[in-house]
């Protein structure tokens, strides 16, 4: 199978010393966010996916394999991990990893961290380096570019580190914050940041709250977390809670949180109407 | 006592027949804010309160009346009500309203509508014409100028049009979006978007939600939600639970909501630790 090259010349940099073979595991909705960055730079795409992507593609100018011993035999300098987090067990131990011809670098870009790590190291052949990231926006939040946004990753392990700040370049160069910290920093600040802002969202779509016509700026911005993050997958949501450890603990927080603010409230009302 | 005239002469419209004379009680945050863009207009200012803010006062050139009486006594086109939810009741009921030397506009802000209204038309003289508002905007989310906030109104008991209109002038000059609505569909649903928001604001406070260096924009929204609404007095928060017939529902909804995500979320975890 012959990859073919994007034809979006215009916005395409001419293929370099630095561009990279990445072969992506999951073409999914963040897959096929973060491929149009790496055309457009010049890289060498190919995908595999449990689904079809042949059309999709073909569209994008880069080659897609329905058989993963092929996907596999292709020369590719970086495998990045792109599929759900709960599904990346079983799809981490059916790779047909005897088909690698050299070592290669494994990268991950799941919303939790220390579960990728641990199974990578565990699965993956021990020649192969072994990068961890979490891209902090998508489709949405990074429509308009990357600039300023966070990337964060954690060198796990790295020999060849020519491949890996060429990859990690791919995101430097667009203008993200590049934020280095262990898997662990990582699971315990986002089950604080993302997961929580993720189950506020959720309950506010379970609400169903809509714009009225006497929305507050504070609420207008409750809108837009509601619409984001209902956008992404149910799947990608309870994989933040399933295989993040520090969870659990900030759902219990929220809770906690809410059950002391509505005893405020009710004894502020009752000091109201009781005021003796 | 004499008025003095504001010394923002750059910012300031000439006084013309449209400038009117009002009399605020209840100088808190809100009212300061307010004033500013009054005074700039070329209304004619005066104010009472609980506290003492003949300083904050003179320094922006409007009066200050310590003595209910002389407040009353002197003439006011409108009486703008700015005091705290909780405090309308016992503010109301001690005005010294046979001071009064002809009918006026009464106006009030407050957060909730149904309750300054009832209040209102319970304790107020029949000739004096009854306005309810809302700026749905403060300090903070009006810090840049008024243009394409919303401005919630009910014209509860108006006979001097003239008046009333010029007062919502004040407003709509500023290029605010004018909501004329009943104060029952304005309590409706500020209890589904703005009490929604002050808790959900009040809840990320409680769990002292910090920014983190990977935030992610969603996340981002919510810790200026938690600024926004931490800003506000607790008696403001507090009023609009307990003075707003529909917020109990909302907040046991949110409730409701917030066990339901988390019951799918425990499902969806037992389902795959014992996927049989
Ligand atoms: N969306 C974002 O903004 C974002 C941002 C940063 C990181 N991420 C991470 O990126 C990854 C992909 O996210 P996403 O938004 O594309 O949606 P997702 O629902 O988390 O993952 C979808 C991907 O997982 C694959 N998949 C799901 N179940 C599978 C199974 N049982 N066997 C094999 N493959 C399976 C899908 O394959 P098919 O499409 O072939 O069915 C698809 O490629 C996730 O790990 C997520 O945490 C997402
Ligand atoms: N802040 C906003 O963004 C905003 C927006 C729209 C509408 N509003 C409404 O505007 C009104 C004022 O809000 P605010 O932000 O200034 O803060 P607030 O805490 O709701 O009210 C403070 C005002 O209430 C007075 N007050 C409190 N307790 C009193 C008592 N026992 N007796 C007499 N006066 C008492 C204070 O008087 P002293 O200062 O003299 O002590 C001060 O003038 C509220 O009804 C609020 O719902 C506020």
């Amino acid at each position: 199978m012959i990859s073919k090259r994007s034809n979006h010349k215009s916005t395409m940099s001419s293929p370099s010393d630095n561009s990279l073979k990445i072969g992506i595991i999951g073409f999914g909705p963040f897959a096929q966010f973060l491929v149009k960055t790496m055309i457009k730079q010049g890289h060498f795409i190919r995908a595999t996916s449990r689904s079809d992507y042949t059309d999709l593609c073909n569209q994008l100018g880069i080659s897609f394999f329905r058989d993963m011993n092929e996907f596999f035999e292709s020369d590719n300098d970086v495998i990045l991990m792109c599929t759900s987090i709960l599904s990346l067990a079983q799809v981490i131990k059916s790779l047909p990893l005897n088909c690698l011809k050299q070592p290669a670098l494994f990268v991950d870009v799941l919303s939790v961290k220390e579960y990728p790590r641990d199974l990578m190291l565990q699965v993956l052949p021990h020649d192969s380096d072994v990068l961890c990231t979490h891209p902090m926006f998508g489709p949405e939040s990074g429509r308009d570019g990357w600039n300023d946004l966070s990337f964060m990753f954690d060198k796990v392990r790295i020999r060849n580190e020519t491949i890996c700040s060429r990859f990690l370049q791919i995101f430097a160069s667009e203008g993200c914050k590049m934020m280095e910290m262990t898997c662990e920093e990582h699971d315990r600040l986002s089950s604080r940041s993302q997961f929580l802002t993720h189950t506020i969202g959720r309950v506010l779509a379970e609400m169903e709250i809509e714009p009225t016509p006497i929305d507050t700026k504070g609420f207008q911005k409750l809108i837009e977390v509601k619409e984001s993050t209902s956008r992404d997958s149910f799947d990608l949501f309870s994989g933040l809670f399933i295989h993040n450890r520090f969870a659990k603990q900030q759902l219990r927080n929220l809770e906690l949180a809410f059950e002391t603010i509505k005893e405020q409230l009710i004894k502020r009302m009752n000091e109201e109407l009781d005021p003796s």
